[in-house]
């Protein structure tokens, strides 16, 4: 067992049952363990407290960052995070995007598909992401080199709105999103497509009616849908991020975070994730 | 072109958009194709009719039938046609089902189900089917060799019906069904659960609602659902083949097989499989 203080608290990747933790950063302060001391910088699913005490297991804790890393500490909770792994992980594992697919990202500006829509555009595929507001839509468009985007919120169709900017059909979709903004994709999608299920933010407060996929399409359109998250892909963490971190240095990828301070503003941050009101990571500084 | 006189002709694999056919195995009466001659007999998708023209391509036709095959002309329309492709492809490579997993199928007593669940017993998996007669069960659970079977008309509650199956959940799904019958078995899956989506046969005529799956629980599951057709595995008909029919030489798959005459009993064959009243492979008998 051993403590630590959570110096970077994401509030993002919370599994059911638990007790309320995220994804975070947090130095070592006492350790019962042979694998840490004190001064050790680990990540890992921990609680949301100013310090907190737990057993290291492969299912929490994901080990100690790299003491050489030239990047700031909140990246590795970003891009070289959950987010980061979520989105590499997604696109080349589960949907196995290559050069010329076309990729519809949902939920686009949020920490994850801001990430998987530009990894997508580096590989050479053909991006559109949608978003909630006009500011989103331009940022997509014009920071994170999106080929397109719109906002959902003024289409009053959105079957007819995907049509309109994927005249020859989706091969991948990064949905984010559930419910009616699903079946828009998967009436649009192209034989052999394939849908990395990475959240389903239009479900989760019970805003909108749950989707109810075309099953018959689906089969005759040979499509898979994958459900998954970042976890999935521990294994592979060090090689994403060598691809990741380089594209970084490179000033490939746009990284943007969003940082409140102080554990009391952590639900207040929380339930911006639900509202539609971040950018980016939702990042929450404790020390 | 050629003219080919359909010998046997299978009610199933109809695509939206064709004219009315069905995997089919007929016999060259003449050709203008330097590929085929008069005598030849071949599998592939041919119209509902006596006589069919048509120009020879891989959407179509699946070739020659291999002259020196010891099994009756029927069996290479379903055992080792499209009903054993499907199941076949579905389990192995669809699910890469391997031994031990626990393999539930529904519509387990028609032509593709009643030959999954007996290559999953094969694969040395844990298979439960079910059915909508006493019949149906009572052969899935003393001819076919599945672990067990019950009569989804008996059981009011689809979830609790396959929690008592399946106390320790189900690892693979081979789906002919959807609706009600797909939301019980996501809702019973283990993490990393595979979905083969072969069917929806309770939505096809709009008897059942169609199936709101819960995507909140897929990720959380890491649940994938592919649909599919034995189509796909065109390129490796002949290797699976090749283990199909050792094991029906060897008695250890049984094969059934629900022939009519005549293409005038064409539509009302076709009508049973909507109806639950076939069970195994519906064949109609042209010449």
């Amino acid at each position: 067992m051993k403590r630590s203080s959570a110096s970077h608290l994401a509030v993002d990747g919370i599994l059911p049952g638990q007790r309320i933790a995220s994804y975070a950063i947090g130095e070592v302060v006492a350790s019962a363990s042979p694998e840490y001391v004190a001064g050790d910088v680990v990540a890992g699913v921990l609680g949301w407290e100013d310090y907190t005490l737990f057993t290291p297991s492969p299912a929490v804790l994901m080990g100690k960052l790299d003491a050489s890393s030239d990047f700031p500490l909140s990246h590795h909770i970003s891009v070289l995070g959950t987010s980061g792994m979520t989105a590499y992980g997604g696109l080349f594992e589960v949907c196995k995007a290559v050069k010329g697919e076309k990729v519809f990202v949902s939920a686009a500006s949020g920490s994850v598909g801001l990430l998987a829509g530009q990894f997508a555009k580096l590989a050479g595929c053909y991006v559109v992401g949608c978003a909630g507001t006009k500011a989103k839509v331009d940022l997509l468009k014009e920071k994170l080199g999106f080929d397109d985007a719109f906002n959902y919120k003024e289409e009053p169709d959105l079957k007819s709105a995907l049509k309109r900017y994927f005249p020859n059909g989706i091969d991948i979709n990064f949905e984010n999103v559930g419910g009616e903004m699903m079946e828009a994709v998967l009436a649009n999608m192209n034989t052999y497509g394939r849908v990395a299920l990475c959240g389903v933010i239009s479900e989760y407060t019970g805003a909108s009616r749950r989707a109810v996929p075309d099953l018959l399409e689906m089969i005759y359109k040979r499509i898979t849908i994958r459900g998954f998250f970042a976890w999935d892909f521990l294994p592979k963490f060090a090689e994403y991020n060598a691809v990741i971190g380089d594209w970084v240095r490179q000033g490939k990828v746009q990284v943007i975070e969003d940082v409140s301070d102080g554990l009391e503003n952590l639900p207040a941050a929380f339930v911006e994730l639900f509202t539609g009101q971040n950018v980016g990571k939702k990042i929450v500084k404790l020390a």
